[in-house]
């Protein structure tokens, strides 16, 4: 039998490393829930926001991570190329957009807990951000993704920004998210259906400024 | 006297060598006009955004350029350094933001030009973008800067759409944009107050609406 060079050094060969497929974002690694088809909570935002755009129901994106870029290679014939480049402090949520003429934002945060949320879940530059849009009337919300249990709240900004300023109050239970919230079912088109949600919101506000 | 060992090693300390400053964008370094103490036309909108910001007058912010990472070195003790990343084609404005409950989306232009404003300087996604914000009743524009003239416009998305749809049109005259377009005098605080002109459009909007 003829043994070939492959053959006979293959088992002295490194073993190959794997490339590591382009990752689109650095975030909600953790936490991949197979019963929403192994979509993370980013992935399944942004797959409704596609079909809302598609649609045309709403405009909403997500925005890019900020990066510091210090330095850039131009090879010819190719495209540029950054070579050095640091992760920089975001200094809104995540997401925002346009819904029938309201602006929406909001942040979108997953758990695999079972009972509570833990608040240092959220950053001082997001609850600042969330803070500052409804100041100024925008429709601002969390959705908060309890991936053990495959579920799903929309819960407003205002309630959300009370408890993290609340002194000593480390997390929300589940309990506390359910009476604030509107809970939404992970499905098929949306996948999220998240505008549901602020269906509800609109129609509060309208009843409270009374028209 | 007594030579502390700090005070006798320092003769032989490496030169602290001084970080290069990180800039924080890459874009629009050409153009700049020093009338407007040497700023860009975007360094003149982040400055008027942080105003707004600040005394809680409008929400607006750039969005990061979108950024398609593939390698990250994770030194020890030291922050992750992106070794390889590619830009990435952006699928919206560059701005957005929340004023009194409307939704605000813009592009900002400058031209070095002085009796016209190509339309090739829009690129065919942010035509796209404004017109689907325009669908979900965003108040929508341009901020085009004429950076020869000192002269700033900011104009309704729907007219800049249709001249870019416009079969063999591949500008828009100067006299074009003074007719349909809100000036808007560079100044200090804000440095470019677009917001006025925002106005402008909200009390358009509600006389068509009758309201």
């Amino acid at each position: 039998m003829v043994k070939y060079p492959s053959g006979s050094l293959a088992a002295f060969r490194k073993p190959v490393q794997k490339k590591p497929t382009l990752k689109r974002s650095y975030h909600h690694k953790k936490g991949v829930n197979f019963s929403d088809r192994g979509m993370t909570l980013e992935q399944q935002i942004n797959e409704s926001n596609k079909y809302y755009l598609s649609e045309e129901i709403a405009v909403v994106h997500k925005k890019p991570t900020p990066i510091q870029i210090v330095k850039v290679d131009y090879p010819k014939r190719s495209k540029a190329v950054i070579r050095e480049a640091y992760f920089r402090q975001a200094s809104t949520t995540d997401y925002n957009g346009v819904y029938q003429g309201y602006y929406l934002d909001f942040e979108a945060k997953e758990t695999k807990n079972k009972t509570n949320f833990p608040l240092k879940n959220f950053h001082e530059h997001q609850i600042y951000h969330l803070d500052e849009c409804l100041k100024q009337q925008g429709i601002c919300f969390t959705i908060i993704g309890f991936t053990s249990l495959d579920r799903y709240f929309v819960t407003p900004a205002s309630f959300v920004i009370q408890a993290w300023k609340t002194k000593n109050k480390s997390s929300l239970t589940l309990k506390e998210i359910e009476d604030h919230s509107v809970e939404i079912k992970s499905g098929f088109h949306p996948t999220l259906p998240y505008i549901e949600a602020v269906d509800h919101f609109i129609k509060d506000r309208k009843r409270l400024n009374g028209k």
